[in-house]
């Protein structure tokens, strides 16, 4: 398509606007920017908006969903409270599918670190460990422990394959960092790196946003790019031609994530699912999560905006939150199922529309910092393929022990950020050592309660991290702690029990 | 009692070391070092010492309590979220007794605000509310508003005492304050401030500690002072003067405390309750929160730093912690029982020892900050006395209506600080206004949803502060707010509704 065949149809399609400064940019700009206009899609894009919008104007009328909500039967459940004379069956099951090979996961990190504060990847943060890990790290090595675990269990040798999903904006920085690091033990051949789609940010009448002369403001199109990125890099065809046939999808931002959970593929085997989610019960009726139900009959995820005060508040007789379901991000899928997902319903799905501040390039060609919504991003989510299910599960598991994200930089406020996340993974390998018969004492050699007293602003949290390459989930620490006393700052790792001593700083 | 005397004294006690600077300080120290060494009886220091360390070694050699605890049973449990039929029964009970002026609040208010950074008391912080008001304030607001209520209610008009329990630390900032302020609208005869004792600091093996050549380490004897205190100032008497019959005791630091709660008082009535304690749900294990439970058949509070971590992670079979009834200091009493508590059972009572760095003159004369404990200060709790409850109740509500406490400052470890406490009391009052049917919108007049967005960057908190004088847990709005549409930040106080513009400040 030659300029002269871009304008027109630009012109056709009502976006003649993003060439309004094209006599200002050099010729490598105006090459640039055709090359960007032409891998749009603008007729498609347009129609997307139409779609996109009605429905967000729909809900907008209060076409609230409140009235067709239904928690979670019990009998889809599987909680790790409440079930735990299963869990040790549903733990050999999932090592017995890893062991198999059949055993995915699958990593969405298309999102830079914006809110946290930093431009690389999210999953490059170093959030204060004893031992410096970055998120990728800490998950490789709770891949390569399962994997280990698998085989001292069942024999012979595995692999859990990792997809990982960057964004045009995460792909060369992530893929730089592997390389760098050796990919952290794992055989490059095992991490299979694919690229989500982008949009472009539109004004809230549909035009395309140009947040330069020569450049159309872009964004990842959300986590439920998925789908279509699983079709155009055809990750399902190398999926079966590794024999994996059951996926873990999580988010990259989690320090506790346990990736491959074989608990929770246990479970999901045992039961037959083709679809599952891993849940942590939402107690506050305010908390900003989406909560897992079904709305019409159909599991979906409802996010806290879609409902009323009032329902998010109603109560079951037991006094728990009868919508309590709360979304971690963390989901089983059979590769079966993604097929059907890649083939035949992703071009059911919708996009939602999220509006926000977006800079653009006014007409006199100033970049412009709006200080409240201009325009709108558009974004499919990951669970959006819920309601396609025909045998969907949930997993309740403890919030302490699996789910916390890091979203902010550290500020007064607090809330999921650099230090939650170091303190709430530095807390459960306290109470690992702790469960595996290890103490931790004091300066004067007393031995401190096994909880923290924070209370007292002259204690503090007590430092212990324990390497993934040696527990997954505190197993097998015993031999390491049983009945010693150390002081904190505490490592385990594959060289052994290091006391690191504090030299005052 | 001569100086000749008193050394003697000391020399008897073994604490003649107190005496060592002497003749280095002038005759004012001396005077005033001599009262405070008269003050103290020295001999049933050295007894009080003896067995608070007696018992305080039996508890680290491990005797714990684990194996001879029972949580609450379901009889004696009152709960906000499963008993929600009788919530207003209970309500109206309360309201009944309150304008019969049977009821007093007591306010323990002895410490003084040093982990939050201030030399101040406590209840003379402003934590940032939009009103600016104090912890003080806004207690004495709900105190007003109460009487109203009982009034409207009930007809005639009545009283609900307030007795405020401070240290030698804080008894003239706390008095000042309060008649700065003209009693915040309260009658003064109806306030009624009482001095907590207060106990050396004492090293290791018993020697009294100097925190100057002419000054003792003292400390207030804990919130368990209350009982010796109330016998010292004949507040019991006092009640019974008034015909006060049941009280209401709660700490300070508690910016969301429905002070003499009409359903926590209503539900103990009607129990027959002669003691009672209003707990929140502890939801993950290691939270450093005491738990109601019975020890040998007996009702106590367990602090989590005396049992083991197992027992804390023990749970139901509907997979709650199995210890969950958190103590958030807020108690109820029958004045008969504060009268047997005070002639016959505080004598039984035990000091409970803490460790802690304690500032001390070294034998040269030089002072000396400690960067490990050193020393124990003694105090009691107010809880100890649940064991001599005949009738003992719990009542069980939401942290999120009645529970956030100022402990620490601002810092990025963001627990129990003023932004906390701001933002738990926005966030509530936010919920009464929506629950009364006002709106919330945005700069563009969008409505927003229920629940803040926090999740994003963009979003923060709605600010909005309902007035005590106008609400006291979100009744009466609804003439105020229903079907309107406010900007944040937003007062409702007695003069009316208030959007505050924001000035781009």
């Amino acid at each position: 398509m030659d300029i002269g065949e871009l304008r027109q149809m630009l012109d056709r399609t009502g976006q003649a606007h993003v060439l309004n400064f094209w006599d200002e940019l050099d010729s490598e700009q105006q090459r640039e920017l055709q090359a960007e206009l032409q891998a749009l899609n603008v007729e498609e894009l347009n129609v997307v908006f139409r779609k996109a919008m009605d429905s967000f104007q729909q809900a907008a009328r209060h076409e609230k969903v409140d009235a067709r909500m239904e928690p979670v039967p019990r009998q889809v459940l599987g909680s790790a409270t409440r079930d735990q004379d299963q869990l040790q069956a549903w733990e050999s099951e999932g090592l017995l599918q890893i062991s198999q090979n059949k055993v995915a996961v699958l990593l969405l990190a298309g999102g830079q670190g914006t809110r946290l504060g930093v431009s690389y990847p999210k999953g490059m943060y170093d959030v204060g460990l004893l031992s410096r890990k970055s998120l990728f790290q800490v998950q490789a090595e709770r891949i390569l422990r399962l994997q280990q675990m698998a085989e001292q269990r069942h024999g012979g040798t595995c692999t859990i394959p990792w997809y990982i999903m960057t964004s045009g904006r995460t792909m060369e920085a992530t893929r730089a960092f592997f390389t760098k690091h050796g990919f952290f033990g794992l055989r490059q051949d095992d991490v299979v790196f694919f690229q989500q789609g982008m949009l472009p940010a539109l004004s809230f009448d549909g035009k395309v946003i140009l947040e330069g002369k020569g450049k159309v403001a872009m964004a990842p199109d959300g986590n439920g790019g998925l789908y279509r990125a699983l079709a155009t890099h055809c990750i399902v065809a190398d999926m079966e031609r590794r024999g994996v046939s059951l996926v873990h999808v999580y988010c990259v931002d989690n320090i506790l994530v346990k990736v491959a959970d074989p608990r929770f593929i246990g479970f999901c085997v045992q039961k037959g699912a083709d679809c599952g989610a891993k849940v942590v019960e939402k107690t506050n009726p305010t908390e900003p999560v989406g909560v897992v139900c079904r709305v019409d009959g159909v599991y979906q995820v409802v996010e806290y905006s879609e409902i009323s005060l009032a329902t998010a508040q109603r109560r079951s007789p037991d006094g728990r939150l009868l919508f309590n379901a709360g979304n971690i991000a963390n989901h089983f899928f059979t590769v079966a199922f993604l097929r059907d997902v890649v083939e035949v319903f992703e071009s059911q799905l919708q996009h939602h529309v999220a509006q926000k501040k977006i800079p653009y390039v006014d007409p006199q060609g100033q970049l412009v910092q709006p200080d409240k919504a201009n325009g709108i991003k558009m974004e499919k989510f990951v669970f959006d393929i819920f309601r396609f299910a025909k045998n969907f599960v949930v997993f309740e598991v403890l919030r302490e022990d699996e789910f916390s994200p890091l979203k902010n930089a550290d500020s007064q406020d607090g809330k999921d950020n650099p230090t939650t996340a170091r303190h709430a993974l530095m807390s459960l390998h306290h109470c690992w050592v702790l469960t595996a018969g290890g103490h931790f004492i004091d300066e004067n050699g007393s031995r401190l309660p096994a909880i923290p007293r924070l209370k007292d602003a002259s204690d503090s949290l007590i430092q212990c991290e324990v390497s993934p390459l040696v527990s997954y989930a505190g197993e097998g620490l015993e031999g390491l702690v049983a009945g010693k006393e150390f002081h904190a700052p505490l490592i385990i790792d594959e060289n052994g029990v290091h006391e690191l001593v504090s030299n005052g700083l």
